[in-house]
């Protein structure tokens, strides 16, 4: 199965690793609501893609995203029933399950504008890397709107905290990377020059793993949630069982006897 | 509706914001039954203070607050039947319960002693600035209890982390100033001079926003506590649809379209 | 009750402390089929061994734990049935589910190798504290597994925030004294010659508490794992108020009364 080519945000798919962006770069990168549906619609999609192993979400001249436009998107949305606007929140929502559920490793490069949606995109990626002029902003109280916006009450204190997140939902303020990096909202913090290619490197070195592994571990991530322990205890011991039987368990331990480096085939 | 006016612990609201503090600053603010009792019909009853938009919790002397009075508290308890410490026990998660459900952001300005009790007023507050000489203790187990006081062993871990959280509970030890900053206790750092008018600031910032947005936020914060992150997203959709129909949005995108600074009336 | 004296891994019990470790320090302490369910059956009997207030896992050797060997454990793996796997996977999270249960705050001092269930181990456990050389792995998904092993996936968010967890569980790399101390992982850092005398002293200070209520707190921090707040509160007030109808509370008062140093006696 392919994965259909967007037309509202930039892909490059290669060696197993899709390269995503925003695409209007002069306008900092902001969400219309066609790259909102699009970007839902490939990420749903991408659970069937064998041959993607991992996603790297790249800025786009220099910012990662604005978040949701103000003329194309807030406008609009200050004109809508209850019932259209449910509809609305519930498409942006369906994004970020749609990258929860998608199976594959989600690393987010981050740099410059990452704000409001742009920002809940970095926030609900499995790993974040940051350039150093990272300005992360859950902006949605700045516009009005409250801070509980595409799951971010529930994601963000799992991140850095609960009083951490408490006060950048309630203010909007700037996340610089430094302090975000102190906070482990960001992994690990690059150059500018160097953050692509680090994010690369990084899937490069996830995909080079045993890929159905590590779909079952981002399953298990969102799964567990809000299992109790004994319960997450017992769910692991399925998962974990099933990729006992695969075939990547097996190479690795051939290797090992070898003494060779293992070759995954991610089944 | 006006908020009564309390008897046993110290009030003043001024500019939407409401300032209290315990009020024996000659015994380190300790609380007593009826502080308790009041502190909780307070925060219940702030929930239909329309007039106040955020709570400052400030020391009083030097110091936050050194938790249940020993004479006037535990040595009444330690006679008790069954039946009446778990009416006090309820009591007290009850004030908990109050702070949480008030549907204002509450910023606890931290400094000199902050022990049981009193660490868990700061610990259920939302937003926790320090001074320089703060010293958090969560000393249930130095008098003989557990550390799983007035919900401790749920909303720590949030905080600071599994392994921190059980280390202060287990010991009982005290977290000073800087680490609480590292380990995000503490949301930041004010002289002594600047803690009362840095938290007032931060609390006016917050007020000076969209306020009926920022309670949905606090609502949210608490709802999310346990749910899926399915059951979250969807949560959120609902909570930020309900405030894209309110008039702070429109303001918001006015004062945008207008290149003006919004200002919200928190409907 | 007496513990059974175990073959398969070294313990030493001395005023009310278990100090263990594995037992193969020339392997850097491997587990095996056999030590795997010898631990798992001596923290379910710890549960009843009211002689025994905490308990301290030791390095051996320089190392702690190198994890499931790879000719005793992975090779055999490699040929079972789904039946046989799941029973091996059950079994090695009945160890986390015993620790977590076994009633008793559990200690690790992580020095050296400390890599895939020894990792696992250390996480299962209260606190950490490292020596200068410590190197965690979550190493499973280098040799073809997934990281939700032994509840890797609901514990570690939980201690070191989901994005820095998700970083270790997707590449297996190596996490060392100095970055896990600060992401909190480890409670704090000892010297290679300290590292065994401080985790005892922490465990003698804990174990010198109430050690009726310690078990209590240590209960309610797995039990509110995924309850609501309100639940928790409730949960805390109904714990509580069973610790305050216990002997060590009046103890602790009467002590405060004689101005005397409280002796706790675990009632």
């Amino acid at each position: 199965m392919t994965l259909p080519a967007p037309k509202h945000f930039r892909c490059e798919i290669r060696d197993g690793i899709a390269r995503i962006s925003h695409d209007r770069p002069e306008r900092k990168n902001p969400f219309t609501f066609d790259s909102y549906a699009e970007m839902r619609d490939w990420f749903r999609a991408l659970v069937y893609a064998d041959d993607v192993h991992a996603v790297v979400i790249l800025p786009n001249g220099g910012n990662f995203s604005s978040g949701g436009d103000v003329h194309d998107i807030i406008g609009p949305l200050t004109k809508m029933s209850m019932k259209e606007l449910l509809a609305f929140t519930r498409m942006t929502g369906d994004l970020v399950k749609a990258m929860i559920h998608c199976g594959k490793p989600i690393i987010a490069a981050v740099d410059g504008v990452c704000a409001g949606a742009g920002a809940i995109m970095a926030m609900a990626s499995d790993i974040r890397i940051a350039g150093p002029e990272a300005k992360v902003a859950f902006l949605f109280n700045r516009v009005g709107l409250a801070g509980c916006d595409m799951g971010a009450c529930a994601m963000l204190p799992r991140i850095i905290g609960q009083g951490r997140a408490a006060e950048l939902l309630y203010t909007g303020r700037t996340l610089r990377t430094e302090e975000g990096e102190r906070w482990g909202f960001f992994n690990s913090v690059s150059t500018a020059e160097a953050l692509e290619a680090d994010a690369i490197a990084l899937a490069a070195r996830i995909s080079d793993g045993p890929t159905f592994a590590n779909s079952m571990t981002k399953t298990m991530l969102a799964q567990e949630w809000n299992m109790s322990l004994d319960q997450a205890i017992e769910a692991e011991a399925q998962a974990q069982a099933i990729c006992m039987q695969g075939n990547d368990f097996r190479r690795a331990y051939d290797a090992f006897v070898a003494k060779e480096k293992p070759v995954f085939e991610g089944d």
